[in-house]
């Protein structure tokens, strides 16, 4: 029997299930008079429409076919790294209404940081000519762990560890907030976009740090305090004495990600300030760059053998502003993998660069914002927000 | 709004929320004519009871009090390792009836172990007097991946890839049957009897060979062709010579598996043939060999430091063979653990050996086969073994 609620009913019709109210009454087994109510409710708040069908008419008056109204809201979407920020407007069917990008440091701390995604929004709303009034979520990526809504011992996030920001979005806009580590909603953006028949695999952030989101049983895993997926301090080397912020000496992440090439380059005498330095030098096809992003992406292959044993994915999607620029990164990775990894475990692993490139963060949280909104037990929210109770 | 199903009345009644007629109609919103029916099925195949409730009346007559029947049925759970097999029948409250162990060599291939299980079954339910008409599901634990119902290419149990053992047992029971990876099976025992509060956790057996069972987000991680947790091979060491039945060298399972401990016992002149030998000598105290197995704790700890990085569980349970016999092994695993993991990932984290002991493997298996038997999905297979049609 399907579910008969009202979140029930719009999800019927919203997956073109059910066209009309005779079509909701034989799915769901609703009487006549609850299938008016519910369709009445969501009719006044703007949630359906009716058309008269189109086609030529086989006799008699064709009844009115029900559609979800898409345009009924927008969701703000922003996808924080260390050092840029994207944001996006979307509609309910996942079109964007207006993007933008632009550098920020992400260790200004929460006030600077969240006045400007704020102010950011407010523009794209103005371009994209919505109201604040037809937000319906909002959801953000941050470089760190997150429980409830709130960054959880970040590393290099300072000054965000508790920091409420979902409370602070949602107070501001006046709907739910969802926070969430950026891998993860990458990881979540790629599966429902692309992937959506695989039920496990693992997203690799490779910039400034490195990071992973994991997809296990079609579901992402956040793990105790958010903190799964944490490879980059997984141990890389016993014999290296580089220090990670961590305490530890020999992870991945001071070995590997965008920042360990930041040093090395320095040290072979290379002008370079930033992991967008190296991913443009990598991409020009410099020598010396290509040689340690190639070897970055060894050693953390090596790391992701591990994690290959642990989850058994069958894909590997590999982004972050190193991830992407870089044929090298992704090369090195799967030599790393496939060297150190059982057979059994890579027989159908296959290694890939994300087909987001660097828009799969504010993809991945506009995913995870498009399904709370689209969630049926979440519909008296939604009702609630244009004014209608249900 | 709770589900009236025929399966969601059941449970409703079974978890105590309804005790009557009235309560029934009164959490579902069913009408009187539909709950009748519903518990007119429940009551013909057995699974209520009506019982006159105990206590002094406060006038008028008491509505009979409706009770779920724990002994309309029973559930088969088998337990093999690689030189053990461990059987039990349990009743629907989880009530062991009759238990069984022996050794038993899985190399011996599927027709000569599965013979063997299904003999020891049938005398089970003889020794509790119930007949295989009562036998609702059966569950078997096996030491390698399982996918479908069928052990998945396994390193350890020759001639058993691809063999349809579920089909197997349920034709010859006449029930659904249930295979598990075992470590997978100990994993879920544990966290539904002990842990429920605890969503991510690690399994860990420690016995001829090495995997883990590993809950996340409160369920079962299986990954790819049921690998996930194949910990056995992550690569513990570069240094390392000793090859590993998967090919690779310096992994886990070549230097801190139970078979690992039998051959550096061998090779220090002490006379040991199998893991129970070497779990025998530490339990006893013997320096020697309580030095290899604090030795394989540390080794096993350095690769769980990884697992932990990735999964981010708040609890690591040791159990197998050496894994139960052994506080040198979890006192290795906690050194290795804390020592190779950042300091966040472990600031929650706790390392204890299984409560179950050596019955974890049956304990499991049998938690598998009654979740499923009462799983409000499946109430009309269980309708239909009672020959009546929902």
């Amino acid at each position: 029997m399907h579910d008969g609620s009202l979140g029930g009913v719009l999800r019927l019709i919203r997956e073109g299930r059910a066209l009309t109210r005779t079509d909701v009454m034989d799915v769901t087994g609703l009487s006549r008079s609850t299938v008016m109510q519910r369709l009445g409710v969501l009719l006044e708040a703007g949630l359906l429409v009716e058309q008269p069908e189109a086609g030529p008419s086989s006799g008699g008056r064709r009844p009115a076919a029900l559609t979800f109204n898409e345009r009924v809201g927008v969701v703000l979407a922003a996808d924080l790294g260390a050092e840029h920020g994207r944001l996006a407007i979307y509609d309910l069917a996942g079109v964007v209404l207006a993007e933008g990008n632009a550098p920020l440091r992400i260790a200004d701390g929460p006030d600077v940081v969240l006045e400007w995604v704020e102010q950011r929004f407010d523009e794209l709303l103005v371009e994209a000519e919505r109201a604040r009034e037809d937000v319906l979520a909002t959801a953000i990526g941050v470089p760190g762990p997150v429980e409830d809504g709130r960054p959880a011992k970040p590393p290099i996030m300072p000054g965000w560890d508790d920091y409420p920001v979902a409370e602070r979005l949602s107070e501001r806009f006046g709907a739910p907030a969802l926070v969430e580590r950026d891998v993860n909603a990458m990881a979540l953006g790629e599966h429902r976009h692309h992937w959506p028949e695989i039920a496990n695999l693992v997203f690799v952030k490779v910039a400034t740090g490195i990071g992973a989101g994991i997809i296990t049983g079609g579901e992402l895993m956040r793990g105790n305090h958010g903190r799964a997926g944490d490879i980059g301090h997984i141990r890389a080397s016993r014999e290296s004495d580089e220090l990670c912020t961590c305490g530890n000496r020999g992870c991945v992440a001071v070995l590997a990600s965008g920042s360990a090439m930041v040093r090395q380059l320095h040290d072979a005498g290379i002008d370079v300030a930033t992991t967008a330095d190296v991913a443009a030098l990598v991409r020009a096809g410099d020598p010396v760059a290509t040689h340690h992003a190639r070897e970055a992406g060894r050693v953390l292959g090596a790391a992701l053998a591990a994690v290959v044993s642990v989850v058994a994915p069958s894909l590997i999607i590999v982004g972050g502003e190193m991830g992407d620029a870089s044929e090298p990164v992704i090369a090195g990775i799967r030599e790393g993998v496939y060297q150190q990894a059982s057979t059994l475990a890579t027989r159908h692993l296959r290694v890939l660069g994300t087909r987001f490139a660097e828009r799969v963060g504010v993809v991945g949280v506009a995913t995870l914002a498009l399904e709370h909104v689209l969630d049926p037990a979440n519909v008296d929210a939604l009702l609630a927000r244009r004014g209608i109770a249900a």
